[in-house]
């Protein structure tokens, strides 16, 4: 997610008086109401949060809705592409998309730590508010908690959403069967690498920029086109590999994929070599797996390819019958390998 | 919120192996599956939960339903008469029942601290599960997430609702008009009073219980004798005399109150005296204030005094043309003046 040279609109709550958030923020009273009046509605703003009620009351068009939620607490709050507020709001949109459902509402809940420059949860905000319409999205129902210093890093972010059900289809990892195709919408591993080497003072000679994006747009188009898909998972903690194993125990099939046909960029696949990483195992926030039948691959490829977020769609494997819950890999050398799920933790704190 | 000596199932996984929690359950991998798989699905088990999808699918019997978030940051975790478990179920299904919805599902993030003791989670979230049950709610989708030592403390939870709308009946501050009676559903105060005596090391005489209560059933009885409230606002943070605030600025009247009418228990009134705070101020968990037009007091009284939560229940003002936005009380000496809201920080930590 590239800026251009915008125009940035100023602090709307007195930053000269008040440089950092205060316990008082979080308090109830008259501080606590400025940030939410001044800052969060004003930003946010949309009728539906207008109503300043304790909870948002929407209209409901349709009979199925998906419902989500993710918290964030990635570190740092700022990275190559992208930051925890765009983070936050492409995260929970993409949730929604996956089940198929087209996102419409977001709450968020704010926890910050005492001594948050203001400045730096605006320029969040702010992000947040443009992700939101990128997305279509309104943000309808929030709420703010500071925690004394130490006892939280910075800024947590949670986002739950709502999303409306426009399609019958059954998009779920049960409904995956044999002979399905596996198809990614582009390189897997940007996101995690991209926080990784902020995080470890890497410098490459390309910076590596995350992937965060969100997927809904893209999403739609494949849905509208009529395509079957029997499941979709954006790979996000555990990247590709968790999110093929969980999928091949539920639907209780086995998952081949072939090492070559996974598409990873130069400098990620540099940065993970140094780091010691398998980029089938890095989370990214801007991509997804599709199972789709396979008289429909070709169909499929060529909507994603006409989007931006999946012009580097391709098929990288198959669903066999049997081996259920087993994803095996054919190695760059040609040699079969199980892709386990990792048993401990890779990368902390990256979403 | 009572607890009778009850069964206490063991804990899912086995804390002899690992008795705290660590990054890895946080990082997508076998440790974090097992996690959510053992303690979470299996105790929060339904149906909708058990899609196993990054999003719930729901079925959606209204056209208008409300949508909330509220995350829990509380200190102590645990404190008399409830733990921050119970409070995540209650605050937002009161936030939902406040809008005039009925609560039907929920979402739970948690922030997790590396070192919580896994037992301690364990104890929580059964306690979350026995307060859904009680209040007819599914925790339908949720998230995981663990930080390094030093960076939570030890537990942070979001829960996102959804309620449905019943009634056509519009409950909202803005309806609130001259003349309204101001009824408060019981004593006030005890929450945050059962907070502080156990921050503050104190110990009464008897001991200050919280009022922690899921108030969905209470409000289903309101509404559904007809009565034609205008009104719903939860005594939380920032107290009586914030809502109060809040709802006069909304509806752009004045109310007035009288001090002898607010219910406030003996040991509060002991403990805000020692501390040196004002009940008014003082946050509930399991009270609410409702508008109600003038000819229908007696008969919403009778409701209220009919079912558990709302015995205490007592007229303590009215709403009054003129003066938007200003609060009065008459003192028990019989003087009127200005209740303001708080500009600075009573209580931090307290939800």
């Amino acid at each position: 997610m590239k800026k251009n040279n915008e125009f940035i609109p100023a602090c709307p709550i007195p930053i000269q008086q008040y440089p950092q958030i205060m316990l008082s923020h979080g308090g109830g009273g008259k501080m606590m109401h400025q940030l939410i009046e001044k800052m969060f509605v004003e930003t946010f703003k949309n009728p539906l949060l207008d109503q300043r009620h304790d909870a948002a009351v929407l209209s409901c068009s349709s009979e199925k809705i998906a419902f989500t939620t993710d918290s964030y607490v990635i570190n740092p709050l700022f990275f190559p592409g992208g930051n925890i507020g765009q983070l936050a709001v492409c995260g929970t949109v993409n949730d929604l998309a996956m089940a198929g459902a087209c996102p419409k509402y977001l709450s968020v809940g704010f926890v910050l730590e005492e001594g948050l420059p203001v400045e730096t949860l605006w320029q969040i905000v702010r992000d947040m508010q443009a992700t939101a319409l990128e997305c279509g999205v309104q943000i309808v129902t929030g709420d703010t908690k500071v925690v004394d210093r130490g006892k939280a890093d910075k800024i947590f972010i949670n986002t739950a959403g709502i999303g409306i059900l426009e399609y019958t289809l059954e998009i779920n990892p049960r409904e995956v069967r044999e002979g399905d195709a596996v198809i990614v919408s582009g390189d897997v591993g940007r996101h995690g690498m991209a926080v990784m080497a902020v995080r470890e003072g890497l410098s490459f000679e390309s910076d590596i920029e995350s992937d965060v994006a969100p997927l809904s747009g893209l999403i739609h188009d494949i849905l509208s086109e009529g395509i079957h898909v029997h499941c979709l998972r954006d790979l996000t903690r555990g990247g590709l590999a968790s999110a093929l194993n969980e999928i091949s125990q539920a639907c209780q099939c086995g998952i081949h994929i072939e090492e070559a046909a996974i598409p990873v960029e130069e400098n990620v696949h540099g940065a993970c070599e140094m780091l010691g990483f398998d980029p089938i195992y890095v989370a990214c926030e801007g991509r997804f797996a599709a199972f789709v039948p396979s008289e429909e691959v070709q169909k499929t490829l060529d909507v994603m390819r006409g989007h931006p977020s999946g012009q580097g769609a391709c098929v990288i494997g198959e669903v066999r019958k049997g081996s259920a819950g087993v994803v095996t890999m054919k190695s760059k050398i040609g040699v079969d390998r199980i892709v386990d799920m990792l048993s401990g933790e890779q990368l902390p704190r990256i979403c």
